[in-house]
């Protein structure tokens, strides 16, 4: 049984404008022109600018933080699998179930502004 | 049966600095103390300042992408768990399996520079 019960998320959003990208790029080091060069993307089966999928898993992580605090993250473990990219100037916003279930995990997502999910996952809190 | 098979990462490694840890900060907006501010971070069980536990998991996706390309990222899992803190200044590096394990998992981390996990993971990649 675990030691800590896992309770809702607290939400955090982000609109994930040009400036977000540009930053991720340069911290990344990832200058994929997918994220980068809107003429390049539209080429490309996703027709436009996506942004760095690990842009909205930061996310969730601060949510996670923010709901745990900063300690709840050593040990814990998150699945994610990511649904859909999201493109330039989406807004998206981390969601979770109400409770964990039986198996002790907490569902949690990130969905975007049209309420599609773009990454699926669960945490599970160290014991 | 999946209809990639995954293959060892290439690894990527990343020297966690000042200057690392400040955009990070600046993108995420986690400015807590513990990754800035060395006095606080002292005082702390810590001992001393860490990194975001996201640069690091970062970088196990920069290693992924690099691997499999940009759209192997599409619909895979990845099972993360935070295991040790990065203190500022190490530098960490992403290692995998030679192969996928029978359940079709790859064995996926992210040590440092002593060769210690600081985060152990399983990646699937899309059917």
């Amino acid at each position: 049984m675990p030691a800590r019960r896992a309770i809702p998320l607290l939400p955090r959003s982000l609109r994930v404008g040009e400036e977000q990208v540009k930053a991720y790029a340069e911290l990344s080091g990832d200058y994929n022109p997918l994220h980068l060069d809107e003429d390049f993307a539209r080429g490309t089966p996703h027709g436009a600018r996506i942004a760095h999928g690990t842009l909205s898993l930061n996310l969730l992580w601060q949510s996670i933080a923010a709901t745990y605090g900063d300690d709840a993250i050593a040990g814990c473990t998150l699945e994610v699998r990511f649904i859909k990219p999201v493109y330039l100037d989406d807004t998206v916003i981390t969601r979770s179930a109400d409770a964990e279930d039986a198996d002790g995990t907490l569902a949690v997502s990130v969905e975007n502004q049209r309420g599609e999910t773009v990454i699926s996952g669960r945490l599970r809190l160290a014991a």
